[in-house]
């Protein structure tokens, strides 16, 4: 038996590939299938199915591209939606995978028309629940995507597919949610990297209600929508272009990415120290592992990227845009900073200070103007006291409350995020941002008081 | 967070790599522990601590050579024994690996000082329990090793540590057991890939009782002790030898194979086929991937191996024998039979026939000598009338039982282990063995009568 | 410096990937590219052109397929034929990878339009020869291609490439040719893995002549065309299908199989003594190295394959098959031949005998009849007196001369060809043919007299 | 037939693998030695022979590491030296690999017991050369390892090695030496991959000499001698450590590592950007594939190091080391400088300007005092007016020079050795060090004057 769970890290998507003797089925693929494909015919198996839990908005479904390449059926969630390929799948159908069987459930409150599927052995008992996006590891699916008005309507929806389609399953149900840690679909996804029915019954603070109103009143809804997910909806909706390999950008010498440069956003995927100290003038700073995570919040896709790594293979930075449907990479920067640099051409820089500096900066200048980027849930846990907080996320349309005529200093958790916002910063103008490096991390490290007063 | 099960193949062994964000741990390693080192190294690990459940048997607990290659500490269960390295667990002994714990429990019953851990999360609330050879998928621990006059105190310490320690612990408990499905430590172990405490409570059929005394009166007894064991109990008390990399055997010439096969066993490892049609004379037929299940039962520890295989790449049986103490590997055939033939060694065959032969042979003879190598659990789902049963690891002992002077056909569940048989049988001086392909699943798909009178 | 050749077994064929600072370049370049892609991106590598030798007959050009996965521009040779894609290169024509140059030599003999192409390094020293078919290791490429009318003039414009342009260049130039040993385009082509035009001059045979009339009157001609290679040009003018990733073809259970083999060629890639054992009634054996070699003598391209193999993964097969333009691989038996012999098949062998047991029937039974399938050369080095000599390649054609009333022993070199040549002869109603196991070279290693009188 | 090279980058030297049916051989194989195991594995051949061409001195040799993962013989050259394991190869010997013949010729100059090895094929032609560090591709051996008065003796010798010995095989043999460019071992070696005695003979500027006298005055002498090479004569003849496996070192908290750091030294592999950003204080920069080439000259043997790098993985690192000797790596930081900050520690930072920065400064405040680290030969090819040159090999005996009260502008060819030389001043006290980004190749491209005045 085959039962593996692919996780794609940052956006913290999980799929699963079930097998038995000869044949396999994939739960929500991604869209770089490579993986499956080469896991089942090392198993020895044979793909005939590939399941969606709904029509997901946080990356683009591989249904199309795995259906390219095996010749597997695609059987779709949320029926409701005018999907221009693959099948719809019924409440209560039924695969059979040589002697497993999978059924499906219908568990609407993420969305109208999610499904669920429930995994049963060869003996008819149920073992494992695929549960999409209704119910996570310490957290439970979003129900804001219906619009406001819907909200109560889908939370108590999600209510009823958790308490009364789910947990009388059983407490001993291995749970299969489609994300992990670290989702933008679930604020407080913990980090347990399997459950159970009962372990969330006992312990998933979103389940601890003595009551479907009290429920309905707290479930997750005003939730970021992350502007990528238009795109994301739209495309999975209408069949995503196919890829059939990873799209490789040309490697452009510095001369050539220069000139595209001209016209193109330079997306930067190195540390933060390597940016601070030097990088393509105007360049959007995200580290490589966060660009799952930020990168639908600031990539355009209608004007072409450039990126700039250390080790000038971009096979990763590939594998995290065109699964956000980014398929306009147009190239890479041959040799990196180096090769900028030994070509000539200027390049910018944005200043650090660790923690010990920026105490004696504060000690002696008083008054500093502190960015903190944190996301307000970070920011109530641990404040730092008179600084001013726009999210990360906000920051493009929030920058004008930050002044340009005194040192800005850019606070987040551990530095990463804060030179993505000084990055946004620089291209818009200012030119008076400082990264702290460490962040607040390295602030409470230190005994600098936090208290800044 | 790292959660990875890693399975050896065959012996159905698992050990389990844990690690959160800077530290990790094994639970019952195996001695090829390149896969261990390798995955911390991935995921930025350190592993810190070597945990045992309990002294194995049936293979070489990689421990001594884990912690040679990382500097880990190894805590040893059955601490009743005299270990030669490492250092005893306690009950209720704890362990932080940053934000996780582990804690021992004692759990006897397949041995005396077997220990059981749980890991508890950051907020200390208990997820996933490994529980050794105690309780598996479908089936639990057997309790015959401390001899006949311990059976039932042992298999009532199994009752008490399962039913008062194990289940009470919760349905949502994720059960991790060292073993899975096709281990001799268990007869019935289920292939489900993961399970919970809740889902055995439930459907194992171990578990199924209304007594503490009817569980011990049909508890695991009486089951085959691999030859084996003797010599994995020993060493893994006094620290196996170390390896440091894969012994990989020379590669021999046909004449150094000729001269060095006087003395030294031939193991041929391919399919059923390929030796049926031409093997080195004296060759022990064990097709690769049931080396691990039936290799301790026919290869000696005091005689040089030589090995044969299809492919000239030894990786994987080397990995199958060392995994049971197996470092007596003299060489393989460099070439494969194609470069014995070419050197004009003369080979032996063993003849076969297909099922649709076969029920032409019996309705031309009659009175055929069916010898059926199957264990007595199959033989009681699926006899095979008028057929001689005598298990396959039984005949060694009891081939005497065998005609010498009339054909006889040898059965199985498909051919493979119906091969082993014969290959033992030519070895003792038998000559008129013949392999039926396909064994009883081709017999059964067929139309000629089940029933051979 | 980037400087690999690349070979694809079996076929010989070599490729080269040759890079300077940023950019790298393929001659004659296979279809399957995934291996040019990959190696240049570690590199940090662009591929900018892909150069032809020649129009090749002997296997499927992957200049379109890696054109569309770079955007590499091609440059052919043969210009006088209809491409209907990539450019013509020119005598004299140069093209700059970063400091080294690339300058295509108008080399005409083995086709009318070959190109080679002399690597020069910065200081414009001249390096290396990329030869084509013209001049290999121990041999020249074959002047038949154009017909018999045309031989002389071919091997004539031969002889001066070689003489008036290669051999000029100095002894100490690297030759590097599109064909290695074991190649069908030229038939004593030398295992050197690296060589010179020095030591060509000096050992090639081929060179040893004091005249350019003894050159023309023995260069190679008369050379088996093998069948496929029509399909090859044709599709190497027009520009193969793309295919994009490896078309891995279904696993089908033994009942799909068996339904489709009604129809479909089965093709069996084990060795020699698996086949003889048992295998689906009516497949072609050739074991899966000896695929690229006599694949294209014997598979048909209008009719669906079929395949059977030991492993269950098809990669290399279809790797093979693919080259030569095989598209046409309907499925693979899941689970090999023992899901064939479990699903209770009937299953088809061919007997065998070791040199030893031969001797013995010959003394008994005197006048054999013995089918030698090699080739005229070997035979010539080695006669079997009283054999009968049909080359594999011809027995489609002649098998009519091969008795069908008395044992017929084939013999090869080793058992491996003379085991396709029985299953040719099994598949058109020859049911008397017995494989001589370790062939030829069994038989000189042993004592039983060669001369069978 | 198996011919493969097998480069050891940054040491840039070259060990080769060959092997025809059988057996295989490896000539000065590394220390870490299972890239020829594996592929030995592989290509189904059996290591017998290590060759050596002389008593290295520039990386660890991996005869004895290797011999006791294969069994095969180790065969010094430098015979007059007291080796402590292995045999010695006479002048003119022979081993037989199969069809292959390895014939030994005495080619002393750059040593005094230096062994070549010719390869000839089944027919007996000489084919290839393993030529040492006797001649490489566009340079010879040094003639300087046996001290000033026997420089003309051995330059002498090593001239007749080359011209009487290697020279008259003939243009067409392959040249295989010890080492290709980038080496410390020859200054002036060409990044040709493949060579032939023919196209040194007409290019190899060492070889364009008309007399033995002139060859003597002019061979190479007088160039550095790396700090650890007299470590590495003493390890190589004694017989190093085995290691079996890369000994792969703890990773450690920032708060262990910082204990830690109190003693050690920290190595710090990252790109120069990264460093000049924040760096553990005290830290040498040396980017990691700098490591081989200037690891030897600024790394202790008796005293710790630490390895601060960006991606967590330190095998590469790990490999560099060892092959050096450097046996003393105690510790990787975990988490890498984000840890360290995150934990609050302080980092040093090393500013850098872009040429255009250094530009305006230079108008504004003239008098720059720069410090070229660049050698000789590059500051004869490409002066920069005003500089101050320090090979950066020479920069801790000639620190003084540098001046403590102004700005230092630290220049090389691209910045990454400015930046091993501005740590190395940092660590000394030296806190007035800027590196210029882009050395003087961005120098050279751009617009601001070079000459300074």
């Amino acid at each position: 038996m085959l039962f593996e769970r692919i996780e794609s890290k940052g956006l913290a998507h999980y799929s699963y590939l079930l097998g038995d003797s000869t044949q396999a089925l994939v739960i929500d693929p991604r869209r770089d299938v490579d993986v499956y494909v080469q896991k089942a015919i090392q198993a020895g198996l044979r793909i005939r199915y590939i399941m969606e839990t709904h029509r997901n908005e946080d990356y683009i479904v591989g249904s199309l591209e795995l259906a390219a390449r095996t010749g597997a059926e695609i059987w779709h969630a949320d029926a409701q939606w005018d999907y221009q390929y693959g099948q719809a799948a019924a409440d209560g159908q039924t695969w059979k995978l040589d002697r497993l069987t999978l059924q499906a459930i219908h568990s609407p409150g993420h969305t109208p028309g999610s499904m669920s599927y429930l995994l049963r052995d060869h003996t008819g008992a149920p073992w494992a629940l695929f549960s999409g996006d209704a119910l996570f590891a310490g957290d439970v699916g979003r129900v804001d995507f219906m619009g406001t008005d819907q909200l109560e309507n889908m939370a108590g929806q999600l209510y009823d597919t958790i308490f009364h389609k789910f947990l009388p399953l059983g407490d001993g149900i291995l749970l299969c949610p489609a994300h992990g840690a670290g989702s933008v679909c679930g604020s407080g996804i913990a980090d347990r990297v399997w459950t159970t029915l009962g372990l969330e019954l006992q312990i998933n603070p979103r389940l601890q209600h003595d009551s479907r109103a009290s429920f309905i009143a707290e479930v997750g809804r005003d939730m970021e929508k992350v502007p990528y997910f238009a795109q994301m909806e739209q495309q999975n909706l209408a069949g995503p272009a196919l890829l059939h390999n990873l799209p490789l950008p040309p490697r452009l010498t510095a001369e050539e990415f220069a000139r595209q440069a001209q016209e193109a956003l330079v997306l930067d995927t190195r540390l933060e120290l390597g940016f601070a100290s030097a990088h393509v003038p105007g360049a959007l700073s995200i580290w490589l592992e966060g660009v799952p995570s930020f990168g639908g919040w600031f990539l355009p896709y209608d004007r072409p990227l450039l990126l700039v790594n250390e080790t000038g293979d971009p096979t990763r930075a590939v594998r995290y845009l065109i699964r956000m449907g980014y398929d306009n990479l147009a190239g890479t920067l041959a040799g990196g900073m180096l090769a900028w640099h030994t070509a000539g051409y200027k390049s910018a820089s944005i200043p650090t200070v660790t923690v010990q500096q920026l105490c004696h900066l504060l000690d002696e200048h008083g008054e500093p103007w502190i960015l903190d980027v944190r996301s307000e849930q970070e920011v109530a846990q641990n404040e730092i006291p008179e600084a001013h907080n726009i999210h990360l996320t906000q920051l493009p349309q929030r920058k004008n409350e930050v002044p340009r005529d005194r040192p800005v200093y850019v606070f987040c958790g551990s530095g990463l995020r804060a030179m993505i916002g000084a990055s946004l910063l620089r291209q818009k103008g200012w030119d008076n941002a400082t990264v702290v490096l460490g962040g607040l991390a390295g602030w409470s490290s230190h005994s600098c008081p936090l208290d800044l007063e």
